[in-house]
């Protein structure tokens, strides 16, 4: 089989561990000279395909490439952009097929989540059409948990930790001070349909009264009433209450809590953060004192708190994804594959993409407690795992020591697109 | 010189090395076991005390004392409880010394901020005037860095060392995706009066167009044009911004950006939310897509990023306190004196109470660039050292293991304290 060159790209929102996977694609692919030549990576995912801005990773250094894998965010760029299907947008499939020729790319390696997946595989249907011969494999990736066809995905794990250690360090803060300062505390955390993170974090309650003594997840209506009442038991039990609330946490009507038009804790127009909505909501209700936060991109990108777990796999399905290109696999994404036993294991096994594409994987019911304000033993036996294991970043001064490329571009040989 | 108790307490906003100082203390007191007799606790800080709720610390084992090094918040319990002047409340003060002499309590080392160095100094006045033999040391504690006299106070390297390292990973994260998302993040930290918590963070841009781009002080007026421009130069130069604002930030005439009007037990203002109405304006006048986080007490809890160079102050504070106390010393605090050479050492000096108590140490004004929006090398210069070094906890099945105490308290002698 003749050489050829590799295009791997990082799409939609980045995780802490997604660079680990580009770690995992662009070590494995080094090993493998005799099948693969280049490895490019898309200057900012599928659209440095579209623009031919492709980074020539052989120009960085093993050591550059190693300290990937301890690097959060996306080091090549990545994109939220979705093509469109052939019908609709025949144009953007025909110029990703000239590009990937122009540069004799037969290896195209996507790391995303489910829109990601939808892409990667709409190409490997047109290629096939078209007879352009290309192997598209998947890698998974997002935090939100959502994909289904492997029993987690890598980035998942390392927000979850931080979330769980988050919630766990807070919570006592507060537990030290409510007797005459701070009731309430609000932690809003990602997870916009589905409630996995939010759930994560209630692995930090191991004892009766531990923080979070109430999670909000997006699969359960909220219930005012209900809420307000738990709220108030909790204060009265414990001194305190620590709450986690997902961004995505819904009204009965589907709306989001944040969508309602509400003002925030301030008087202003509705700024977006369920959390001062909550704590407001509390505040008044209750009389309680609160505090709140936001974590936002702070849980995505906090490489320094990731699970070794989670980095393990996140290398792992960019090393599986090389080596399912390179025995011609197609339209498959590697996926995590749980043991049986009662001691945690995992391998890596297949999915196709068509069965992981555009489909959102949700939270069990029995994953959510009866009163709907915290999670199952059966809810800890899933996640306790894969918080597991720390997997610091090496430090100076103080500081983590992140990876800075060189991000060198081949060069053009096509027109502009656009 | 006869054997007598110890009564140590914890006051103000907690942090995450606060314990380390209980932890210096209570191990350096059971070496001293001819001098000093038990070692109580305040529950919930100066407010035990005035209760008579005493916890007996003997009670714990070593490894739990132990454990206290690595545990974020107050063990004990703190509080804002602020005593007034004698003139204006009395009683409390007759109280605190009536409940000392019951318990035989001859050392008094109080362990928090501005004012509670305030209240352990008033006390030690009150207890010259009436006779009563005991000494009263106080320990340095505060997020917000502002205790005259000492070159830094335990609590803050930890917290700068978190939004240092959270505002570098999150400034990827927005990197990695401003091509076609996010292109302002906007991070809140926290520091009422003085930028120290904000400047720090300005360690983590080390290169040009590393994150924060911005920092927003409380000791300089916003000033919105400029700011705004400043933000549109950064987005066109480097494809973002990054920006980190105090939760104290102000305008020209002095008022916060943000005030939701409520009040503190010592009447200061409850903050928050300046990040969503910074993200908010920029949205409104320049139409950039945004994303915020407010950190909270995320960044005072986190001992799981903590400092080791903040950690070993906390503990040498606790220890120094105990040592003042047995040479009879009396109002004074343990201070951290930086040496003079290049190479960064310091060492345990002392401070007046009379010259620490009720005063807020500024960031001076060169530490601020001229324009007002980043810090100086002479800033840098200053913070470095001072989030040197990882001093992680124990994990266990992923999550640190913090100490849990038995909290026995000690039978109450007196009637119920009002």
């Amino acid at each position: 089989m003749s050489k050829a060159n590799l295009f791997y790209a990082q799409s939609g929102g980045v995780t802490s561990v997604i660079n680990a996977s580009a770690c995992g694609v662009i070590e494995t692919a080094r090993q493998h000279k005799d099948r693969i030549g280049k490895v490019y990576a898309g200057r900012n995912g599928i659209v440095g395909a579209l623009r031919e801005e492709l980074i020539d990773t052989g120009k960085e250094t093993a050591r550059a490439i190693a300290a990937l894998r301890s690097t959060p965010s996306g080091a090549f760029g990545s994109c939220r952009y979705k093509l469109k299907s052939v019908t609709e947008n025949r144009r953007e499939y025909e110029r990703l097929m000239e590009v990937f020729r122009a540069h004799n790319i037969r290896y195209f390696l996507y790391n995303g989540g489910g829109d990601s997946q939808d892409t990667a595989n709409k190409f490997a249907q047109f290629s096939l059409e078209q007879g352009f011969p290309i192997t598209c494999i998947g890698i998974p990736k997002t935090v939100d948990n959502d994909l289904p066809g492997t029993d987690n995905c890598p980035g998942f794990g390392s927000v979850a930790k931080y979330v769980a250690v988050s919630i766990r360090e807070a919570g006592l803060d507060v537990a030290s001070m409510c007797e005459s300062s701070t009731k309430v505390f609000v932690m809003e955390v990602m997870g916009r349909h589905a409630g996995w993170i939010a759930g994560a974090a209630g692995l930090a309650s191991e004892q009766e009264g531990d923080a979070p003594h109430i999670i909000l997840f997006p699969e359960i209506p909220f219930n005012r009433e209900k809420f307000l009442n738990k709220v108030k038991r909790c204060v009265k039990k414990f001194g305190y209450c620590a709450i986690v609330v997902s961004e995505g946490a819904q009204n009965a009507d589907g709306s989001f809590l944040v969508d309602t038009g509400g003002r925030d804790a301030f008087g202003h127009a509705q700024l977006g953060g369920v959390a001062p909505l909550i704590a407001n909501l509390i505040k008044d209700e209750l009389g309680y004192k609160y505090h709140w936060a936001v974590a936002d991109y702070l849980q995505r990108a906090a490489r320094h708190i990731a699970s070794a777990t989670d980095v393990k796999q996140a290398y792992a399905v960019g090393k599986a994804a090389v080596e399912f290109a390179l025995k011609g696999k197609n339209a498959v994404m590697p996926a995590i594959i749980r043991g049986k036993g009662k001691r945690y294991t995992w391998r890596i096994g297949e999915a196709r993409l068509a069965d992981v594409a555009n489909i959102e994987k949700m939270m069990p019911r029995n994953y959510i407690c009866r009163d709907g304000f915290h999670i199952t033993d059966a809810a800890r036996e899933y996640f306790r795992p894969l918080i597991r294991g720390e997997d610091y970043p090496n430090f100076k001064n103080g500081l983590p020591q992140y990876a800075r490329l060189k991000q060198q571009l081949e060069q053009k040989k096509l027109r502009s697109w656009k």
